[in-house]
């Protein structure tokens, strides 16, 4: 699929097929995600791909608005080290770019994906660090829910011209 | 230009030529930006388009690892609103998925870019704040300069087996 249309066509996707997504793919994926920029060429990333039926609905039941995992065949987790490197203050963004990687490089491929937020929030990151067994230093920034729609949903244009200034505020 | 190759073909390019980047194209990119997803669809991001002379150079002056923008063309500075929407504490992943898919969407139409990084670092903020006259709420997490590369690079295969891990960590 094409870059620009891969970018402008990606929509949050939370119903899947119970196809599963192989090994492969599953591979090319995070091949996009390691591909991001990082500060200080850090690559704070760790990712943990999860498969295990019992794991992807335990967080379903703990975590607020993942409902979807329960249905979906895989998901990834993206956690970063806050700790590392030589610029571990843009830990957040460097993981950040290499999640919306994930979701490109994913639509792209037919897949279909929703980014489900855990950082900062206190209430979502606590059962998804104990139920992913992360050490104190390493954070899950977020959780990609990956399968084969069984929604569709057309483009969103959200681009709006008031949110863009020339030179200056 | 294919997805995934944007995707693992991009790199920091940090020379240009003194090509022009028309109207028409910086339309493209800030419409690839504001295709990321958002925490409660808050579309939290702003967007500075910098074509102006003087103030590339007071950036690249004045901000440190900036001293690129003497010779690009363009600079798009992402901003942040840090108290707006429904879940303003996800405002910097979700700027920063918005920058990825600047770059991605800059590779794909020959453009080079590097993401220069800002928040959280407050020697970096201060000037940029100053220069660009944001609001108090209003934060710059990050510049991208853009220009028609002067410099080839070839892939970097960053991929690296031992940052993934299954089920959990």
């Amino acid at each position: 699929m094409d870059a620009i249309e891969a970018i402008l066509t990606r929509r949050s996707i939370r119903k899947y097929t119970s196809k599963p997504v192989s090994e492969e793919v599953i591979t090319e994926l995070l091949q996009a995600a390691m591909s991001a920029p990082s500060a200080g060429n850090d690559q704070p990333w760790h990712f943990i791909v999860i498969k295990d039926r019992q794991m992807l609905d335990e967080i379903a039941e703990r975590k607020q608005y993942a409902g979807m995992l329960k249905e979906a065949p895989l998901a990834i987790a993206v956690c970063g080290d806050m700790e590392g490197g030589g610029r571990p203050e843009f830990w957040e963004q460097n993981c950040a770019a290499a999640i919306e990687n994930i979701l490109i490089a994913a639509n792209a491929k037919g897949l279909g994906t929703v980014w489900l937020g855990v950082y900062p929030k206190e209430d979502w990151i606590a059962p998804v660090r104990e139920l992913l067994g992360t050490p104190e230093h390493i954070m899950p920034l977020g959780i990609v829910a990956v399968g084969y729609p069984a929604e569709e949903k057309p483009p969103a244009d959200r681009y709006d011209f008031a949110k863009v200034r020339y030179d200056r505020w």
